[in-house]
């Protein structure tokens, strides 16, 4: 018999450690690996020999572990050295796994985590070690190719759609409101911001505009579709990604604003200050706020989609038995088999065609004038957000356990 | 038989419907008033005939706007002038009471609320004219007089606490860990900063320090703390109030920082970026990242408390049952009968005794250095924010039900 080892990389989602959980159980069903190890820190916990013993831990911590959010095995923002040029990290590597007689080995993680486990896989073959190399996909920004979509987005979209429905709804109290402006995450593509037109009151969206990176903002006609719609409803809400872009190429929220506050500075603070400068600063109306989601949106636990954790869980059991199966180099992918009645199947992709590219909002969900999305990405989203997870509590805030602290 | 009206007015909290809610139900048991008007954004609104008929809505669409956050009556900020020289206004919302059959009319705030109940009251003794007037407490800021808490303010605590546990871990999970800085609100008291404590992971607080308005803070003696920290543990988690100020009684929001962004502008952005900005200026760390909660911690119904949303409706239910005995002029008041096995009874508190009056944060419940809090303040609010609320759902999001949009 043998072990196999599953490590955390990049940064955190809600779900995350679900697919630890995941593949944890499918060895406690099969048997197929002595131990079950995790490493701290990605890579480069393990290249330090940080390792624990999964399979030693009590059930009822795992189970905490599994409603946990963020990377409760640690991350790293380690990226590997061209194996063609520089060995002696792999060779290192591959002493560390051979110590501890590991057959199998799982990254969580993004686009460099998936660009890791083909470089590793490659090493691996060349040198004629037997050991798997398995890629288990996350990453909030639902950027991932070859796959339908990504852990852990669902959990940050429905984060998003509920605090703009209650941000609408705390912004609408009084006969004069003004414009509101919710800045997501998402810096190269609008999956995040977009999923804001899940949020609803009696069937209408609460949000007027959603602008996203794929479209080029313009700054004129964004003044002038606020002023139109202030002037229509007294009120507008907006939803911006943190990535949108002018003409140039350049990031909105590296354009220096010229307006300055009550004590005299300069405002900075992401795209929705600088929106809600430029609104101020054109006359618009002065009673602007400004609400970035900042990382709430990728730990929020608490308002996680528990389809979202379901799916983590079997993508991470998947992994564990295409590896079982023999198979190498690959990502674990979701397909989308049905939307009406939503389900999904799992399969593989080699993940040299991963690492690297950027799956893109799609053009054609995008309206016309590009400041909002078609209904095709309502139904997109919706089901990814379903039902809420049962979380256990102490001190009635909910329990979380973590290995890296 | 006769007619009441209820209002909401200042700013809104997660539970504020809920008051509205046990008052309409007890009408419902009771029958005292043919009808219960609300009053949509408040005594301005009231002033305008924005009047509709709650008892005429639906069984369901009340029980979603009873867990709906946000003042679904929508609310405003208006203050009655002196009634000494001003007798104008008070005639005309006399007037639209009369029109409407009014005998009681209940006002949902805080402060300001009170002082409004207050004169009204007094103006319709001096007259002659029999309504009854009562104030039921809301605010997230706890700094009501004569109450044990507020409702809203659990919701709030419960969403601070929630969010602090979450950001804790999403900031712990790198082998090189920064500083991370956590604004809540709170202008002159530190209730909602201090409800931090709450937040504990294997029943260690998260929170390193935390900052209240209740303590003058020192620029010097913070620095010291926070690099002793750090060099201890390579990283640091700090709560602080937007209210803090300096010995001169000045806002740290309001002190110019010297710091500029890499854009070569100044920054700002409330009391966490100006934290930020010493940390880095004094060579501590360049790894530190702010967070300002805003608005979301007095709207998020998803996380709200439960048994504030509980207390919120009995002291709308018992504020009815008071106007029927034949109260006026005063406030129902929490009071709490028992701590372990935790109970509260309500009562009333003239308003005038309220008005105007603040309830600090207990100078005893602060630690010796001035940066953290005993833990009477854990379990004072431990009890506060039990529970999870049971949502409605509708496109896997929260229904809300609102009347003033």
């Amino acid at each position: 018999m043998s072990n196999c080892i599953i490590a955390q990389s990049g940064g955190p989602t809600a779900v995350i450690n679900s697919s630890v959980v995941g593949l944890l159980k499918g060895n406690k069903k099969m048997k197929a690996f002595d131990n079950v190890y995790g490493g701290l820190n990605g890579i480069e916990g393990i290249l330090e020999r940080n390792i624990i013993n999964l399979s030693e831990i009590s059930d009822e911590e795992i189970s905490y572990f599994r409603f946990t959010p963020s990377s409760g095995l640690g991350s790293c923002r380690y990226k590997l050295k061209d194996p063609e040029t520089n060995e002696e990290e792999y060779d290192r590597l591959m002493k560390i796994f051979h110590e501890y007689d590991i057959k199998a080995f799982f990254y969580v993680g993004g686009n460099d985590s998936m660009d890791t486990i083909n470089k590793l896989s490659k090493y691996a073959k060349k040198k004629n070690i037997d050991i798997k190399f398995i890629g288990i996909p996350k990453t909030i920004d639902n950027d991932l190719m070859y796959t339908d979509h990504t852990p852990g987005f669902g959990s940050a979209a429905k984060f998003i759609g509920t605090t703009a429905i209650e941000t609408y709804l705390d912004s609408s109290v009084y006969t004069n409101n003004g414009i509101f402006i919710l800045e997501t995450m998402g810096r190269d593509t609008g999956w995040l911001a977009a999923s804001a037109c899940l949020a609803r009151i009696d069937n209408k969206p609460v949000a007027d505009f959603i602008y996203l990176p794929e479209v080029v903002f313009d700054e004129e006609k964004f003044l002038k579709d606020v002023r139109k719609r202030f002037e229509e409803n007294n009120k507008v809400y907006i939803v911006v990604s943190e990535g949108i872009r002018n003409k140039d190429g350049k990031f909105i929220s590296e354009i220096e604003s010229s307006t300055q506050d009550k004590f005299g500075h300069a405002q900075l603070g992401g795209v929705c200050n600088y929106l809600k400068n430029i609104i101020i600063e054109n006359g618009i109306t002065n009673r602007v706020k400004a609400l970035e989601l900042g990382i709430l949106q990728r730990c929020s636990m608490h308002c996680a989609s528990d389809m979202d954790l379901k799916e983590a869980y079997d993508v991470g059991k998947c992994a564990y038995q295409y590896a079982v199966d023999g198979e190498t180099g690959k990502m674990v992918a979701i397909n989308r088999t049905s939307n009406f009645l939503y389900d999904v199947s799992y399969t593989l992709v080699d993940t040299e065609k991963i690492a690297n590219q950027v799956k893109y909002f799609p053009k054609e969900w995008i309206n016309e004038e590009g400041n909002f999305v078609m209904q095709e990405a309502y139904d997109y989203f919706k089901p990814l957000i379903k039902n809420m997870p049962e979380l256990a509590f102490e001190g009635n805030l909910p329990k979380y356990k973590v290995f890296n602290l």
